[in-house]
């Protein structure tokens, strides 16, 4: 379906960075479920550049629900969130000369020149802030049910952050925080390292760490709708991330089977994992332990660095040395955006298992 | 969609490892695409278990095209391939006992008892024969547009294979290769490290590399069709597989944008990159490079060696030590499947995005 | 989808008249579910030819269970029915000559020809066993639940059976009767006035209407996914159907509201209405009165009287007599596949809105 | 997807008729289609009020496209059309007492309160202003390809307009008409018959007929997404549509086979049908011959005349005479949201069969 993702609970998204709004339609969500414009808000400005690393383009992300919420409650149609693109200069981009490793040129092949190239379009990061404001409706709902989210920053460069130790207080502790990291002093080395970065010009990569706590045992829709694929799939929708790797991920390539199985054991009389290998998810549905998840982010393509491309209008070898706003890295603020993505998925999860009516089971 | 993937075509499996068949319904493929009972009984040899490092369960994969096939051609109605399962030994299997990192329990969270654990029901590696089947019918019919598609075992514990060189040449040289390496060397090393593993009664995990070379420029839905999550949401439909990272990957977390960004050249005419770190795709499209694709895949949870686990219906500790016939390693095995599923994703894009007659454009 | 229907549950059809096989794959279904072979066989046996006004190709309709079911229950994993043709006459069907009203022609266009043209192929009736299949798992699941379907001719030429007047005594009636109408003279008229057209070697066509009882209150996805909608989308797939109405339907044209608007009432502490000319459904949601449907049946295209046609590879006029085994009329047979259709769309309803474990409620 | 439809080409709607703004989403239409926004305001002033027998209700319709369109052609990314509210008089309504016929109650039923009930909320006509929007971009475009959709009102209560003689050109007359009627006169009696009605506090139904000419032949996905499948499921999404027949339709009932089969015939080198019972589909597919549909419409719930109904939050028996601003009759307004549903569902068929570039091959 392109812009829309999900089977019980979908959302699509739509807008293009230098258009007139982005926004997103949530579709599938009950009826009576609160909607507080005040926790959109703290969403959208954990993802809002806001400090020297992040890019100059300041946007208000005022946003609007303009259908699906009455007094305060959504009213079980199509929640339609739009947030006005109000801080764009166009001027900064020129058509043609394809910025190495950014949608410019592919964008092309498929659009053939129709692009709204301003501002990277459709490719903008930008977008990501309807996902977000679609998260600041769906965490809260999950919340309610038990279920946390969050995602701090793992890795960047030799860079490595604690793990998760106590679940629910970090994730509480990384929605509050300047800057997604569990061990505040690798936090300041990290924002240390992007400012070095930026100032040669350059950009940076990472790894963030998602866990989903609380999401109830014996949910994901294998074969195909496994846990993995359905988070996967929206997942690579966020401009950046190129791995996507759940519990070990990468690192079982290097175990046997009696290092990295996750034995069963019974602990409070419930059943429980010793270790979680897995990342809470086995043969596609959750197990009870908390879904644990690494992104691989690259380094933002656009860097003031020269750098050899094409001008593909032309086709002509050329050199560019990309103006306009830009982070030296989008490791900080993808972190809510990757909440949001998870919540979206863990939502459509539990309507499509549970039906719609779930959300309205934590209601008071 | 559950056990259906695909928008344009789509793929749906059935079947348990113990049950009467195992299948795949292929739909939305033109009529007059040429269907080889030869591509498909090679593509199954493939995959089956053949060798010392390989399940003692030797099914003999005698499919059946039950629909959609008429005068070895396409009718352009449903295709049903039917496998049955002829080698089943299901007095191997007790209830209860959760296989560590297995679907086992996961499975009974969500089918409360009912579900068919015998042999790993529904969740057996079993089912990827009908995946591989289908990809017998599709692979062809991409060849004759030009597109080709391999997997190789990039890591395996320590020993590491080459990449790719010649990309033709090489997936030429996969299809027909005893055992999934690019040097042989590596690969007898690989075949002796299962081997060992084996004897200690355990499994090995590892990494593979696929490349889909020939595909066009300007494929992928993006927002939330992006290649990458097309092809991510059905990879992690094979058991095992536990992470997916395009082109550098996790890789890039240690990268400066200057290092990795892939700059665009003008070659022979052509626009393409200089080096390949984002695997073919920029914002969820493809720039014409090869995509690279690597996937993590966990040591088979089925081992011998005794394990901690618990008895789930009985609710209690208990140990198990794993009969039944079981790989000490699937990543042999999993190449095929992996580019099977390859060119499910594959042709459902270019057939949503060029018609469904696409494919009949290559036909002499 | 194309051969696939469905949200939370699907059904995905396949098969050719006179290929090896045709079946369907029911997924989606919660693990758990009672599934009667006796109940399968006696929905088959509803539709098939019996009488001298039916096809004289008569199927055993052999069915095999080859997944999703152990232990007589559902599995939770899909459910795939194969049912072989075995009675195949394919000599009495040459390629070229369009029957009048039949897909010959479209499907060539479609095609190209590579359709498999022997019996109608894929647009043969006899697809619709597949259908009927899983209707004789679908339909008791429902019963389960207190829901029932029935479906009568309603009109058959200047014919007029009864309305319901009893739905539950009429459904049950109608599911035990050998010929589906209420007025069991109304149906002995209907079959003679078959009887005739046939030995002029001609088709009728009818109307038949279907009630859905027990359904609940407040289902159905507006504003796509109305009950309207979803039932309409999956009846045309049925050939022959050219009409669906709910309520009145075209009736309606000639009303003014004050005579046709249904007056809520209370009753038995209950809202109903006092009238149901909109068939139970008010903006695209169940009211909680029987859903009432009726669908428009075209004649057989297939019949034996001259009818001129045209020779489509040769590109000429003709004549064709139709030969082969054919129904005068699939007004009788066609009763069951339309309860079959309704129970598919009306558990997918259910599964969305309540979860896929509401067919477990019921369960003793 | 509930209030999403389409594969290939998807149309998402969203909004309640007090709510800040309807809107729809467009997605998966090429880049480069010109976007007309006069076209889009000549097709939403076809279903505006305008005369005596609408709604008094006036609003301006200044819709608003927020992405997808740049330079005045399609971007290839999703199109957004906003359509502010701005004449709402809520005072009007009170909750509780069910309107008969209306939405009011089945949607409490599902939305338990929470739904925006003010002025019909997501069920108000008001929101085919999104669908009228949407189909002034679509209609166009396939008018580019030489296909024409057009609609008449072809019966309302005894009074029977003429049938399509030249379809172009009646087509043509009909989007400029005042009135929409193939027949002047007939037109003009039933204005006259509509205003009589509404004198009277009451409202009449109708039949329309639609014709979408020029549609190629080979189009429609059978076994579910026939073109009837496909055309009805969305009809049935406009509030008030209960019926939806193809070609003869319930008319068929009366029939043999002999009469109406559609003879094939070679006509100036093409092959066509003598007579065009069909609609234009054979199978599900498309023969080249005009698609014909009628839709059923049932009269305006909304009446001032007193009824019986029951207020459903008190349980108890009582009477409305509906005020605000409503239609005495829809049959005139429907006609251009029939057009664009079926532009809507002919784009997606023939994007989904030729590709999404089909659009560009009409263009200059």
């Amino acid at each position: 379906m392109k812009n829309t993702f999900g089977n019980s609970i979908s959302v699509t998204v739509f807008g293009e960075s230098h258009g007139a709004a982005i926004g997103a339609v949530i579709d599938g969500l009950a009826a009576g479920i609160p909607v507080s414009d005040d926790r959109i808000k703290s969403e959208l400005l954990r993802r809002r550049p806001s400090s020297a690393i992040d890019t100059p383009r300041r946007e208000a992300d005022n946003f609007q629900i303009i259908s699906g919420v009455f007094n305060g409650k959504t009213t079980g149609t199509p929640i339609t969130i739009i947030i006005p693109n109000e801080n764009t200069k166009s001027g900064d981009y020129t058509y043609g000369i394809a910025r190495p490793s950014h949608a410019d040129y592919a964008g092309f092949c498929k659009y053939h020149g129709f692009e709204d190239y301003r501002g990277g379009g459709h490719f903008s990061g930008r977008i990501t802030a309807a996902i977000v404001a679609a998260g600041g409706i769906l965490l809260p709902a999950l919340e309610n049910l038990g279920i946390k989210i969050g995602t701090h920053i793992l890795k960047c460069a030799d860079l490595a952050d604690d793990g998760f130790d106590n679940y629910e207080k970090d994730i509480d502790a990384l929605r509050s925080a300047e800057f997604p990291t569990i061990s505040k002093i690798c936090g300041e080395k990290i924002i240390e390292k992007i400012s070095e970065t930026a100032k040669e010009g350059d950009s940076i990569g990472g790894i963030t760490q998602t866990a989903i706590f609380g999401i109830p045992k014996g949910v994901g829709e294998p074969f195909f709708d496994s846990v993995e694929g359905m988070l996967s799939h929206a997942l690579f929708a966020i401009g950046g991330i190129k791995g996507v790797e759940f519990g070990k991920g990468f690192g079982f390539a290097d175990c046997v089977g009696s290092e990295c199985n996750d034995a069963f054991r019974i602990k409070d009389g419930n059943i429980v994992t010793a270790t979680n290998n897995n990342g809470g998810i086995n043969g596609g549905i959750t197990n009870g332990m908390p879904i644990l998840l690494n992104c691989a982010v690259k380094p933002t393509p656009s860097i003031s660095k020269a750098q050899k491309t094409v001008d593909f209008i032309k086709s002509e070898n050329t050199e560019i040395s990309v103006k306009g706003r830009h982070d030296p890295a989008i490791i900080r603020r993808i972190c809510p955006v990757i909440d949001s993505i998870c919540a979206i998925v863990t939502a459509d999860l539990l309507a499509g298992r549970f039906g719609t009516d779930i959300f309205l089971k934590g209601e008071k």
